[in-house]
């Protein structure tokens, strides 16, 4: 069983109310990876990257069971790199700087080791190169996440209709699901959406914890409180990487496995905003997953023969 | 097994984007009681109402098993009434009249017949008032909950410092849990406030739920996601209806069914918000409580065996 992951590879330059950072690697490839990786091998990356990007991280990565194989590495370009300021609530924030550099360049071509993979997470890139990437599968994945944002909305709807019908389950945050159906009500945006293609929506809402729907059914995972949140960047990704990484590992696309694996992304995103970029989820260890997971069930469970 | 619920009984006249009420009846004990009445009989009102009140409603609220003895009823004057408007998101709205009238002279006094009962809900008024309530017990109720607001906070934050000693469970929202500790992680607030007094504190997130902080332990309830919110004037008092209703029917004040309580509470407000006012409140049945507690359930519940 693999999973192919299609996203950036990138710095990032953060600023929060209580610390900046330098120069990080970041881009939401990197964060689905080092989430994901902890659940399945190998994970097999689809990215761009210029002659700046540290031999040493992708070393590392392949440490980590990635296959990067199909990450493009442009000899004369630099990475793409992005800037950003968050306000006090961590939840609002103002980029500061975008480079696209290679990004803009980005045609991504899967090597054919990746094919047949039965997993893939579309992360947050142009819904035309997502398109492409799908249409270069010998078989079709058994699952496809698709990652999108409100930028693609403005710019490219057409193209993201497009790839929405080719895909199982769509991630977005609550904003964009209200954006994309014309709802204010989260409930009637979602049955909107479910008509768009993805037979399962995740509505991120960030400190808000996510919800999941599906026909009629809708779950909810809260975020873990946490006395401090220090960088929230990536903190969507990792939830990508767990949520995906979980179903991968075990082979089980069903409402009831979705509904975990959104805990064990809740789990992965947790860890993430509790330092600058990747650092945190390169450190966890499957104890402290395990751990965090329980957090989780202690935290919604209540006992119903109470009532 | 008996509560006691003291707070307002009021005129309110509501517009939200979606519509717009008549002056229609409202007020935190009103709320309280027809979201409490549904577990624990009966439920004893303190509060102060004009001679405009309705007799036909002080009719109704006894038919429902709410002692009225109480309630202090000022021949010459007008009861309370508020009147405000919410914005799109239904989590802001603005205050458009606030008259006082009878409530300038509430000054609680306990019937004998209320003295011993073993559980107190003190709606939002004055800290001085509820203060004054809680002396006139002649046995401490087993269970004292108290509401509060940032307007005590900024004008009477002595008194509320007072009456928070002699409670068990304060119930605030997040931005009123912030300004009363000076922290924003909600993790770091919990932990100051749970050195004030309370050995209980919940925090509630309006449509994102609410959070239960017990030493070192949380427990969080959704909000159910619901097609639309009608009206969420009262939302707060039918969730604290509902949960100490719960705790005096169960007459048990451990954590584990104070977490069920919480549920209890939720699925009480969600009915409220459902129609304007006390409205749906009134009409729910037995039978529609235990399928909207099964909802929480659905919504929350995930297996922990597909780890």
């Amino acid at each position: 069983m693999s999973l192919v992951v299609v996203g950036t590879m990138a710095f990032d330059a953060i600023e929060t109310p209580f610390g900046k950072s330098d120069k990080i690697i970041g881009g939401s490839a990197m964060y689905v990876a080092y989430a994901a990786n902890h659940f399945i091998n190998p994970v097999k990356q689809v990215s761009i990257i210029g002659n700046d990007f540290p031999l040493e991280e992708l070393a590392h990565l392949k440490n980590c069971g990635v296959d990067t194989e199909g990450v493009e590495i442009v000899p004369d370009g630099k990475s793409f790199f992005w800037s950003g300021r968050y306000h006090m609530d961590m939840n609002t924030r103002d980029t500061l700087v975008t480079e696209l550099n290679v990004l803009s360049q980005f045609n991504p071509v899967l090597p054919d080791s990746y094919k047949e993979s039965s997993f893939l997470m579309l992360g947050n890139v142009m819904p035309s190169l997502q398109k492409k990437v799908i249409e270069q599968f010998s078989v079709r994945p058994k699952l496809i996440v698709l990652d999108t944002m409100n930028f693609w909305m403005d710019t490219a709807m057409d193209d993201l209709r497009e790839v929405m019908q080719l895909t199982d389950v769509i991630l977005i945050n609550d904003s964009e699901a209200r954006q994309l159906s014309n709802e204010y009500s989260l409930v009637k945006a979602a049955k909107k959406i479910l008509t768009m293609g993805p037979k399962y929506l995740i509505i991120k809402k960030g400190e808000h914890g996510a919800l999941l729907f599906h026909q009629n059914n809708v779950f909810f995972a809260p975020a873990l409180p946490l006395d401090e949140v220090f960088d929230p960047t990536g903190a969507g990704d990792s939830f990508a990487g767990g949520f995906i990484g979980h179903l991968a590992r075990t082979k089980d696309i069903s409402y009831e496995n979705m509904k975990t694996a959104i805990i064990v992304g809740s789990a992965m995103a947790s860890f993430c905003v509790e330092k600058f970029g990747t650092e945190r989820l390169k450190e966890v260890t499957k104890e402290d997953i395990a751990i965090r997971i329980n957090d989780f069930v202690e935290l919604v469970n209540f006992d119903i023969a109470l009532m």
